[in-house]
């Protein structure tokens, strides 16, 4: 291709890419990724780059004049792809594993296509339907009863964060009109477990950190109602108000469940809102044998849960399901004039459950990926991904030198390296040694966690591509690294 | 193809679309949106469908087995497209027209296939520094100084929380730990012109409705800065506490330009926080003679501005510049211990920057764009946008029966039809019904607007597709709709 300028184009063009121009060059991008998918095991799972290495390689100026597409996506494969971390690696086992899956990126090129903008029913009545359709679909897969309406987000952190702003207004209605200042203040109860996103929730709806308080969990990280109790009567007797009990099934560290009918009890007794933030487990929930870990979350107030982590849809895409949308609506509706429409009452303008005004078609890729693998395949993946979890956690289980650290409900294992040769204040810089040096090879990524204070390694499974034989190799390299750790311990201390 | 259950392919196979599947139903979809864009003028604009129609043509529940690709995207093309409204037709002109451009389009068509969370660095060092080069790039296109540092989000709606959030923690910098319960109440300064977002920001942040105090605007729709001085004066001595002022350039109902310079005197002297917000206008600052209506935006501790409005990126892609990003790192900052990593000190985790922890890999597009089209390419479409702009707004001066409501600094015209033979009272519901007249010919969009207590329409130019001959023939269809609504009002009155 000549280095035509597409600025500056001989007939003066001011248009978008020629549709020819762009045929060839989506060809050749659709099939650099079947390519890619096919072969994602042979890049290095975690990024291989020092801190401003992809900025290194890059000209300190935009350029003036327009390039053609494809020397630019040879620079997206050579300057690019080296600073990429393979979210799509068989092998990539940290924070929660996903899978952004063929049918989910078939619905974001048709996504980015239309280009719609589905803040009122009429900017794109699809927009707004197929997604109360599609988020109709699944509640029913969940089993979540008919009175929850869902509305799709960007993140789970915007999700919760929405949910307890409706909270928030059932708590202080007055605060709509005139803020926080002045009243009492409040609170969110939330397990020591919980997601940051629900402190970020409470700092932006200016409730402030100490606004959540954390509440115990056993001795298998699940919030303690009693405690919860407690702390309840603790607060009303120095009067604080409090504005809701978040629970969660999959917590970010062991993926521990709540134990939500028991939370529901308290939460119902006290009038408090109930937010259940399954975002990373809530797909499990289609499979019968695994919804026991959600028992009471039908009485829950609103629940969030993300498609773009264990449902193979790409990021993002989360979903809010509320019971009460009416309290979402009082806490954001504004319809000013120029978002007036004459449907006003008889369509939903999902622009009204939110602080986001510009809403992307993010429900087709979510009907084409329930669509494509139906929900019997979408069950039998998930059951596989479990299965492999609790194959792994029994090899931890059955070496001595390694322990599990908290139950296994779901496809996340949580354990550490703990063996006798090594006395208890070298473990922690042991596992994180060895969590680096697998790490590094590349052949694998984990993430980690604290827990009861000590450092513990995280193993999640969710991407499609995963088969047992990757896990028997992930947990060869972490075996071979503890021994080098152990290795060079003992050879410092010799 | 046969009806493969991809659910339960006959290895049992609990994978992934096959790569060659997906090569043939990516170059379908490819060859679909070359084709959709080439002729997009076929389908009508606004979508001529019911509330309801869609849900009523796709079926009660998701299926159990999957389903072929193929099926799903013939699907697409007969029951979802018929609800679209389309965003990328040349007559499209309602709220800000956009442009998901070729190259925008291959991006997101990458992002996807990527599927990466660069929510901390090494979880997608390309994704943390190609956002940061590519805003600097930007930045420096724009003429912000270097002190700006960018950060990409979805909307300007969050983009404007964030950076209101920065300026609450600024104005209440004990709120991080105790909220805002007991403080004094506080208040946002906006001309009565800004966008429904910051009343939106104002609600989430639990400063209330009364937290935004609208300020007057002059008769062509600009903040009065001595107005703004007034109204602090004023809340002053009631005992509110002022938290921000925000400047507009480019609002929404009609592109007005608040006279910044001036308005950052004032933030200055009352050492307030000053945002502002050009979502829509922003990349007009890159043209030269434009950006005479930014002048003094360089003294802004936070600017807004949307690449997916009027820079041909698809929705979504908002980019916040901040002077003052540790002010937004306070506001945000918590990491839990399952985030913190090795870089931490030495490279940015962009997660710090907002609520959203899930990020999307959005500066890839946006690269694509910048390079695709080059600086001089963008800056001589958006040229030629104001171009069509303003022909446009001289033939309706030029026509006695029409009035332009506001001038035209960008590439939006707002304007009415006020004939001298309808009295005043029957102007608005002239105008409603001729503007439903026009939408409902499939052949143009546009959306509406109250200025002064009076509806006027709106005509917005952001698509790379829109001739001169779109313009005539909108104009067209807006004449021929008066003339028959005038008709009708005179034979109803007669």
């Amino acid at each position: 291709m000549a280095m035509r300028k597409n600025g500056s184009s001989p007939d003066g063009s001011t248009g978008d890419m020629p549709p020819e121009e762009f045929r060839a060059a989506g060809r050749e991008a659709v099939d650099w990724v079947a390519e890619y998918l096919a072969e994602v095991e042979k890049y290095p799972v975690l990024a291989q780059v020092r801190p401003g290495q992809l900025r290194g390689a890059l000209p300190d100026a935009a350029p003036e004049q327009g390039e053609p597409m494809e020397q630019i996506l040879d620079d997206f494969r050579e300057v690019v792809l080296p600073g990429v971390t393979h979210w799509n690696h068989p092998s990539f086992h940290g924070y929660f594993a996903v899978t952004g899956s063929g049918p989910g990126i078939l619905g974001e090129l048709l996504t980015a296509a239309l280009n719609v903008n589905a803040m009122v029913w009429r900017s794109s009545p699809a927009g707004t339907e197929l997604e109360e359709h599609t988020l109709d679909w699944l509640r029913d897969l969940l089993g979540l009863p008919e009175a929850f309406e869902g509305v799709i987000n960007d993140t789970a952190s915007h999700s919760s964060l929405y949910a307890l702003a409706a909270a928030r207004e059932e708590a202080y209605p007055e605060a709509r009109e005139v803020g926080l200042a002045g009243s009492p203040r409040g609170r969110i109860y939330a397990s020591r477990e919980a997601h940051s996103s629900i402190e970020k929730a409470a700092l932006t709806l200016g409730l402030g950190r100490e606004g959540v308080r954390k509440v115990e969990a056993d001795d298998q990280f699940r919030m303690n109602p009693e405690a919860l109790r407690e702390a309840l009567e603790e607060d009303r007797s120095r009067g604080i108000r409090p504005v809701a009990v978040v629970a969660t099934v999959g917590t970010t560290s062991t993926s521990s469940a709540d134990p939500v009918a028991e939370l529901a009890e308290v939460a119902e007794e006290w009038g408090l809102w109930l937010h259940v933030d399954c975002a990373y487990a809530g797909a499990s929930a289609m499979v019968p044998e695994l919804r026991v870990h959600f028992r009471g979350w039908e009485r829950a107030d609103s629940v969030v849960f993300n498609p773009h982590k264990w449902l193979f849809t790409p990021v993002d895409c989360s979903v809010l399901y509320c019971r009460r949308p009416e309290a979402l609506e009082r806490a954001f509706s504004l319809t000013p004039e120029y978002l007036r429409t004459r449907e006003q009452g008889t369509a939903r303008n999902l622009m009204d459950y939110g602080v986001a005004l510009g809403r992307r078609f993010r429900a087709l890729k979510l009907w084409f990926v329930l669509r494509y693998f139906g929900a019997e395949g979408i069950r039998s993946r998930i059951r596989e991904h479990v299965r492999l979890a609790r194959l792994f956690a029994e090899w931890v289980e059955e070496d001595p030198d390694w322990e599990l650290v908290a139950p296994v409900p779901f496809s996340t294992v949580v354990f550490r390296y703990a063996s006798p040769e090594l006395d208890g204040e070298e473990q922690d810089p042991a596992n994180e040694e060895l969590l680096e040096k697998v790490n590094g090879t590349g052949e694998a990524f984990l993430s980690h966690t604290r827990l009861r204070g000590r450092i513990s390694l995280r193993l999640s499974i969710g991407n499609l591509r995963t088969r047992e034989k990757h896990l028997t190799r992930t947990w060869e390299l972490l075996r071979r690294s503890a021994t080098e750790v152990v290795g060079q311990t003992a050879s410092r201390l010799g």
